[in-house]
């Protein structure tokens, strides 16, 4: 019997999941290591337990299941993605991934197929980054880009560290976060954007990422009142903060079609209705599908910030505390993929992940690709997000087709 | 004994107020019926006690310390200010004339000096506004500006309501909120400008007050990913609001010199690190010595809004929540001030408030008027907010002799 995907069970597997932290509008929100994150993680470890997958966690949080294979000297063919959700939250993203990988461990069960490889299916810890920044924490520390000890330390807007959430989530394993001598990573992903929907692909091969680079400002003005201070006498941090907001969004328009900018994330002090604000922080990050482009982003910006903290006499502290990629995934990965999706009749296309993903993370480490399936109208990050059953089970057999081929 | 104020007493009683909730760089944080208030609110009760005044407290929290005449006819001098700051509060708005107040009443009590008409002192609930808003909330409800039911009701940003930090603090008195029949109104203020520093002013003589229009405003775009959503697909609420904040600055800028307006307030949705923001408020004012003027900023405003929802498809939703004057002060009340302040060879200049003052809802109710000592630098709602103790004795000694010339 050949493994096969089961597209009903799969399905139901993406909506059970995003009835945990379920939003109004048919979404889901599960910030990492919440109560719906640790729950959806609970729900998602029963079905593994059902498959006799066995779990290994480590420090970080990285949730690993293994299913072994025949020969005890071959590198684990691994696969996954990430359950926790941004705030506003869709079904999908990262859901997919690992939803998948799970759907792939089920139909071997099915069909009591023994690779000679071990597969390894993995739900990496805080990927989304809302939370905790920055993104891809669990795989960034697995990986060796990030000391485990400083993502421990990391805190959220309202105080705890990463390592109190684990601690109160349950969620720090045993495990020394490190590579595990994989053989080979594969990602399935939704697009989050609206090529693929447009030029009618069925599967995106994923060739590489853009170059991403994140920044914390902090703009530092003087308090006054907002009443007898006249305009001239003003140093305020919040208006300074709003043209270095729609400064990001310039030098963005004038890096398309390659480019994006983002300013998402904004605190302000003292944020009084009687005060002109006296501090405000901004993240916000660059990045283009060539690396240099998105060096030359951050050029216009401090040029900007400079520019800006002069005139208004504030000071504009900019700490660029993380980047990823550009990566370029493994060419063969990504001639199987492109294969084993063409063996079935679907269209490809090759593609760059504007996102980051862990797959960012790991491509250093072994040999590593990533397939995306379409988002009906390039809707993501947003309770509409949305992949049809059908694009959902493609996706999930093509990855399917290519682990047998690579575990044997 | 002819009653005098004693500059050290009075000069301490500031520095005592300011030691509660102090800041690192020297002012004071007392937010509306917090913790700190809440004490700088009983240090001052127990000095009233002292000098035999006989307290009363309304439902909304404000405080009225009676100090009986010898005619139990006349209607009340009543005087005084408030004793809440910004978060980044100083040691004199506001706490200057209630602690003149109390002055006055300790002169008097020195002298043995029994005026005809009774004297009250108040010590207003809220006038900054920071924690809940609006501004002026002890003296609005006093005056019938907004019913008590509406105040109560009033959330911080933590979601407390007024009721509830009333209760918690135990500073909900028995007294319905309503006028008290008083002959006038007098308020001691630090001007919170440079105007009177830069002209040799001793006293300003307050002959009325600007007028402000206050509007929160609700800006909704549509959540998506920073990453895959290109810019021309993004209805990005917080890059709105960005062009909301410049616009006030920009319409403050044309009226000037008349005008102020600012934008000092925002709370932004969903604020995450990978998410294009989709809801964002803005606490905005603006405000004009001709109050046509101020209402024609307000038109200006809401053109932009309307021109800047449309150009990006987000919708902004005005909410006009409060306004406060034009008032003009009583012109004998600041012909007294004026005379009381050039018989002691004060220099004197007439002056518009700016900011907002409780005496702006007082004024209605009983002939009011309002006098200002300078401002070190006119730096206010700062840390370095600054009076010398000669400026607040000289401000004082005049509020005392026009007391004593209005009391008899």
């Amino acid at each position: 019997m050949t493994p096969t995907v089961n597209p009903d069970r799969l399905w139901q597997s993406i909506l059970d999941i995003a009835a945990i932290g379920p939003t109004p509008e048919g979404g889901s929100c599960r910030l990492a290591l919440t109560h719906e994150d640790t729950e959806a993680r609970a729900l998602f470890l029963r079905w593994c337990h059902d498959l006799n997958l066995h779990h290994e966690q480590d420090a970080i949080g990285n949730m690993f299941l293994r299913r072994e294979g025949s020969d005890p000297t071959a590198g684990a063919v691994a696969f996954g993605s990430h359950l926790d959700t941004v705030p506003t939250g869709g079904r999908f993203d990262g859901i997919f991934g690992v939803l998948t990988g799970l759907e792939i461990m089920c139909a071997l069960h099915d069909a009591g197929h023994r690779t000679r490889a071990p597969l390894e299916l993995v739900n990496w810890m805080n990927e989304e980054g809302s939370r905790f920044r920055p993104a891809m924490m669990g795989s960034r520390v697995h990986a060796g880009d990030m000391a485990l000890e400083a993502a421990l330390a990391i805190t959220d807007d309202s105080g705890i560290t990463v390592a109190g959430a684990l601690k109160t989530s349950g969620q720090a394993g045993g495990l020394t976060p490190s590579p595990r001598g994989w053989a080979c990573w594969l990602e399935a992903h939704i697009e989050q954007g609206p090529v693929m929907e447009a030029t009618n692909t069925d599967i995106g091969i994923v060739t590489g990422t853009m170059h991403a680079r994140y920044f914390q400002l902090v703009v530092t003005g003087e308090p006054s009142h907002v009443g007898p201070t006249t305009m001239d006498r003003r140093r305020d941090s919040l208006a300074a903060a709003a043209e270095v907001i729609l400064a990001v969004e310039r030098i963005a328009l004038a890096a398309e079609p390659g480019g994006r900018a983002s300013a998402s994330w904004i605190e302000n002090y003292p944020n009084a209705r009687g005060n002109v604000s006296n501090v405000t922080r901004l993240h916000c990050d660059v990045r283009h599908d060539r690396a240099a482009d998105a060096i030359a982003m951050e050029a216009s910006l401090r040029t900007a910030l400079d520019e800006i903290a002069a005139r208004r006499q504030v000071r504009i502290d900019v700490d660029p505390y993380a980047t990823f990629g550009p990566v370029h995934f493994d060419q063969n990965l990504c001639n199987l993929l492109r294969r084993k999706a063409e063996n079935r009749q679907l269209s490809t296309r090759d593609m760059t992940a504007a996102a980051g993903h862990d797959s960012v993370l790991i491509a250093p480490l072994c040999p590593s690709a990533m397939l995306f399936i379409p988002s009906v109208g390039g809707i993501t990050h947003n309770p509409k997000e949305y992949s049809t059953k059908e694009q959902v089970a493609l996706g999930a057999q093509v990855m399917l087709d290519a682990v047998l081929d690579l575990a044997g």
